[in-house]
């Protein structure tokens, strides 16, 4: 496999087109915006929904699920949610194909057989939810509702691009129902920190969380808060978003508790969601020239061994050396590969496992059997050592961990260097047309100049940071008073 | 909870309805034949999900995610499959909508976001994924591919039924490419007896394996395998399928390689699926008057204590002695409920946990303190018996394992009890009104006679059981000659 990547240098845009397929994660299927999750791929979203599916069991939350279609009426039931959806969604319009009677073989769509009321395609679930949840609620005995659903959604997005923007995809969304605001407020801010946890323990990405501003939160939300997170480029990536609904859904599905007293009261909701649009992110945050670099938590291979050999009887002699240690290594929850393919030289296989990722590489020849070593390469710093053969067991785990470990320094180095406080507006376009990044500027609070922004430099408010401290200002744009720094950056 | 369930002898169907209800497994939504499946029926989804899962892993399968949308042009390719499914298809003919001009706050279809082509909802995915393999193989190098799906899929049914028939479903569907006829046929037949092994070890139902008549087979297979579970009310569920495809899709979309000889081939191809209407199997096998019954495999909750106190002070003692079984079984992977709500008595936590279908349930008191007893009640028998508090470690994986073993056995002795040997069309008659169950018959082998038959007594060919012997007869019909006996059964 010779290196065929573009450098990000050169063009990041096409690096990452050629990591996604050359990694083999996904491709683009003749379906118009839907992608093609390849098995490695979506071995990555597996480890993801594994980890973040027991944080959200250890939060409370249970898994169920809901139907993919949600009928007209339904969908434009809370006005701000339909308004925000209405302009990509696929409609669902008839329930049967004939065959053509002009055209041999050939199916159309049977006129006969129209729906009386179209059916969305759910683009997000709230909606039906809700008018479920209606039937479920009727004492704040029956609060809180703590339910997550994985699930297909769709958006019709006209410019798509692999994992990070689809018009499928797949994602998680949890949607919960409350007796008080402080309660949902709470559980807000709660998957907020699960997710922020999940980004930056296990794919070793720095985040910083925030509350959106007014022009960009969820269509019937109160408030939005989201985790922001920098790719090598300087683009920032949505990584994450928790949704205070406030009041909004109950009223529009008519949601209604008897409270302690037995008065009606509306219940107080939040949804909240991660998308395999995190696999995008966690490629664009680490990879490098060679390929994909992958956090050793969520690696579907942690360890590949490569025999190094010229006949059978080489190999022979080195598969019955390594396989004490495969044992061993997989016995401790490590997912193990040995590539013993005679179709391949050993020089074909190093250059694929880079590119797919896998933190760690180990070679063993019939010299390293007389010596009793091996020769262990990290695929985030490319450093290779000899070890001894006996060592493998105790020190491969702890280069997992410092590769984790390593990851998220390197990303945290990175955001550090790019993230910059700039004070006029003048400065604030130099420094994203240059090294880019995140930018730490004084704001109005405005939607207007927030937008006029937007035109002027496709910077947007990524978000109002939690822990953005009281600091009078300027706005950069403006010159109009501001209380505190926001985020801004590009983003993808 | 009062008892409220018919008994299966009045009314087995409204049985089956109300212990989905009342059981907390799922409901009907508001969307024409869509089901919601609450958390409780989705945590048996999510054991049935582990267990296949890692089955399906250990036969070398792999996970991968294909587009929910098949163009109608794609979909239309294999003529057979296109013509079987045709009839019960959603149909995407938008991507849009809009506010009504003349109905604010209402939204309806773009007529400018018509598709220049309509997507069909995948009721089944071997168009798009038949489309894609074709650019995945060249070479029988290729070969095989062994891809596994979990998805929504989507049957326009006018008759629905929780779980058993609905318009959109879970399942999972493996589609795997071969070299040759027979690896794709070793394929079909690996992936019965996995689901075969399934049913039986898991989900404690026995089943007859076999294959399906010419007019029963899946639309576009060479061969259908299924396998046919009994249920109590002596009609059939088929539990799964797998088709053995021949080169039917590699030739309807191309899929062709190059073997070692340079020539090429096309590619043979299997399909095999089971779906969230094993849930409804799983129900309707081993349920009673009381309620649901689970086997421990796929029960959420394997155990729940229940405490008898009649004060604060007697609960509290309760908790602290229950403490360290609790966690005592709990470090042994089950997962134990310890019911401490002081809004209802332990008669109505006893009905709840029958209903639901708990395999064990513990009773501890201040009487029991005194004895250092527990009582033990299994939901299969309802026996009680009374057990040592440290015995409760050992004794109660053992009674675990005991619960799921019975619930086959008793599922065996129904199956056996109703399953008749028939030389007469009269007593065919008469065995299908009276006792039901199957019916091992001679047949024709012809599609006409099976559909006098099925015309005639609404039962169907359900399998040629693969270990039929050769066996001289006439069919019950015709009078005709047959060299084996077939499975007979009216079904779901």
């Amino acid at each position: 496999m010779a290196k065929e990547l573009p450098t990000r240098a050169e063009d990041y845009s096409q690096w990452y087109v050629d990591i996604v397929k050359k990694a083999d994660l996904a491709e683009n299927s003749d379906v118009r915006g839907c992608m093609i999750i390849k098995p490695y791929g979506y071995a990555i979203w597996e480890k993801m929904q594994q980890q973040l599916d027991k944080m959200f069991k250890e939060t409370g939350h249970v898994n169920a699920y809901f139907p993919l279609f949600v009928p007209k009426s339904m969908f434009e039931a809370e006005e701000k949610n339909a308004e925000g959806f209405a302009k990509e969604c696929a409609i669902v319009t008839h329930y049967r194909l004939k065959t053509d009677p002009n055209n041999k073989g050939k199916l159309i769509v049977d006129p006969e057989a129209k729906l009386e009321e179209e059916l969305v395609v759910r683009p997000t679930s709230e909606a039906i939810i809700w008018n479920t949840y209606k039937k479920w609620v009727q004492s704040h005995r029956d609060l809180p509702i703590l339910i997550n659903q994985w699930a297909n959604v769709v958006r019709w997005e006209m410019r798509t691009r692999l994992f990070l923007r689809t018009a499928e995809f797949l994602w998680q969304e949890g949607h919960t129902a409350h007796a008080t605001s402080q309660d949902a407020e709470k559980e807000t801010l709660q998957m907020l920190d699960v997710y922020a946890d999940f980004i930056e323990n296990f794919m070793a990405v720095p985040v910083i969380k925030g509350k959106k501003s007014d022009g960009e939160k969820f269509p019937g939300a109160i408030d939005t808060y989201c985790i922001e997170a920098l790719m090598q480029d300087g683009k920032a990536l949505q990584a994450g978003t928790s949704h205070f609904l406030g009041q909004n859904f109950a009223k529009a599905f008519n949601v209604q508790y008897s409270n302690k007293e037995g008065k009606l009261e509306y219940v107080w909701g939040t949804s909240w969601g991660v998308s395999t649009r995190l696999i995008g992110g966690l490629i664009m945050a680490h990879s490098d020239d060679d390929g994909l670099i992958l956090p050793p938590k969520l690696a579907p291979i942690h360890v590949v061994v490569v025999p190094i050999f010229k006949n059978e009887e080489e190999l022979n002699k080195v598969t019955v050396a390594v396989e004490p240690m495969l044992k061993e290594l997989r016995s401790m929850g490590l997912s193990v590969k040995f590539d013993n393919r005679e179709t391949h030289k050993p020089g074909f296989k190093f250059a694929e496992y880079e590119m797919k990722g896998v933190p760690v590489r180990i070679a063993i020849g019939p010299r390293d059997l007389e010596n009793g070593t091996i020769e262990v390469a990290r695929r985030d710093t490319k450093e290779k050592r000899v070890m001894k053969y006996g060592d493998a067991s105790r020190e491969i785990p702890m280069l997992l961990d410092e590769i984790q470990k390593n990851l998220y320094a390197r990303a945290l180095k990175l955001r550090a260097d790019r993230t910059t406080y700039v004070d006029s507006f003048k400065q604030f376009k130099e420094v994203l047309d240059g090294k880019g990044g995140f930018i730490l500027a004084h704001w109005d609070g405005t939607p207007e100049t927030e937008a006029r922004i937007k035109d002027e430099t496709k910077a947007t408010v990524r978000c109002i940071p939690l822990d953005a401290k009281e600091e009078a200002g300027t706005c950069v744009y403006s010159g109009k008073l501001s209380m505190r720094r926001v985020l801004f950056a590009r983003a993808y």
